[in-house]
């Protein structure tokens, strides 16, 4: 039976204290379950996407939970899929963007040949929380001649302000 | 314009001596910069599984590149896809199975709800090398009282006789 946007919603589990004490874990794994919920969930990110009413020309998927559904919105998009990986990961000529993480720093690559000069992108990744690995992303397209229309994510943690630290704007099914 | 499965194979590109040398690293990346070749990549695969004649319950991709296109071969098909993750990513109750990598052991975990006793699953990753993650990803399957009725990959490396580790029969689109 096709789900409601709001059923696929309810679909997100919660789990106190995952992966160390205090934190709130949001499982989106059980939207992958059930066909019909990522038929739905992938539709309703494809209509924010021509929502923008701008041509778009590739969705930039982060590793790992962004290549989950990044694919599905690039082939029902009709446009290509470019992943974001940490450094080390992808061979050839690559771009580097840092981002600090609660403990150091990271390194996200693109390759270089990814994104062509003048191309508008999408960004996805299941969960925006300070923005960090986001703004990497959003770094790495810029130096490639790209721009971000969009940040579409599966939830969004307001009260960590992620929102603030990226350029482009932010799309999140669920706010919370 | 469509693309014949030969074309898709045509854009893997190899790199020589990456990550280290004397390693061929196979990048299957630009296939996903052209959505017609996705387009025939999951359709391929989809008639592999079709092809076995037996029904299926679940997709299982392997963390990140399974995580690619499982979800678009499960959606295909109108079935679960359930990922297996390095230890400590995946939040309830989970399985755990180890497999030995070129330097020290590794976990695997999946989702102790992912599969259903008596399922049928087609387990899905890019690449075969010596079979250690996939043979953990059989053993995970194992344990929930599924049955792997196949293993598909993009890529086998048959010199590595990964192969023979494998419970269930193997497809891959390149072998070399």
């Amino acid at each position: 039976m096709p789900y409601t946007i709001n059923q696929v919603k309810e679909l997100v589990r919660e789990f106190p204290d995952f992966p160390s004490e205090g934190i709130l874990f949001r499982d989106i794994f059980p939207i992958f379950r059930e066909p019909e919920a990522v038929e739905c969930l992938v539709g309703h990110f494809v209509e924010q996407v021509r929502g923008l009413g701008s041509p778009i020309d590739a969705v930039v998927g982060l590793d790992a939970r962004g290549f989950l559904f990044g694919p599905l919105i690039a082939l029902r998009l009709g446009v290509a899929f470019v992943p974001v990986r940490k450094g080390g990961k992808l061979p050839g000529g690559v771009v580097q963007a840092k981002y600090q993480k609660e403990y150091g720093v990271d390194v996200f690559e693109m390759q270089a040949d990814g994104i062509q000069a003048g191309q508008n992108v999408v960004i996805v990744d299941d969960l925006l929380a300070t923005g960090g690995s986001c703004r990497a992303a959003e770094e790495l397209v810029g130096m490639l001649g790209g721009t971000v229309v969009l940040n579409a994510f599966v939830i969004s943690l307001e009260g960590l302000e992620g929102r603030k630290q990226l350029k482009a704007p932010v799309y999140a099914l669920i706010e919370c």
